[in-house]
């Protein structure tokens, strides 16, 4: 896995997710408590999101963080 | 999954896995190419390891990141 597509893998795996739940991303933000802004640029893969915040996503979207890491589709 | 917990449980599972390798902290943090006090911060749940740094250890330990955060033992 090339450490330059993490951040976006992951940002594309939140997003489809988020869109999954037919949340958008002001409601997102608004349930984690972070800037709508902030979690535009994590989908975009422009953040290298701490693990804290990871799992303040993950609580929010009442999944295992786990799952924001798996079919990514290597 | 309360926050304070976060880094402490990830913390435990990353020296588990590095434990069930027979892996030392500093031949991982060699891997990595992380500094072992590093390394030893984040098994201490010191850190707020970033997704780059979560996706490395995964990496060097042959691991899809998810399986860094299963197993918690909430």
């Amino acid at each position: 896995m090339k450490q330059v597509d993490v951040k976006a893998k992951f940002g594309q795996r939140l997003r489809d997710i988020r869109n999954q739940m037919g949340w958008s991303q002001e409601h997102l933000a608004a349930v984690v408590g972070l800037d709508r802004s902030y979690v535009g640029g994590v989908e975009r893969g422009e953040r290298n999101i701490s693990i804290e915040n990871i799992c303040k996503l993950a609580e929010a979207l009442e999944i295992n963080p786990a799952v924001l890491f798996e079919q990514w589709g290597t």
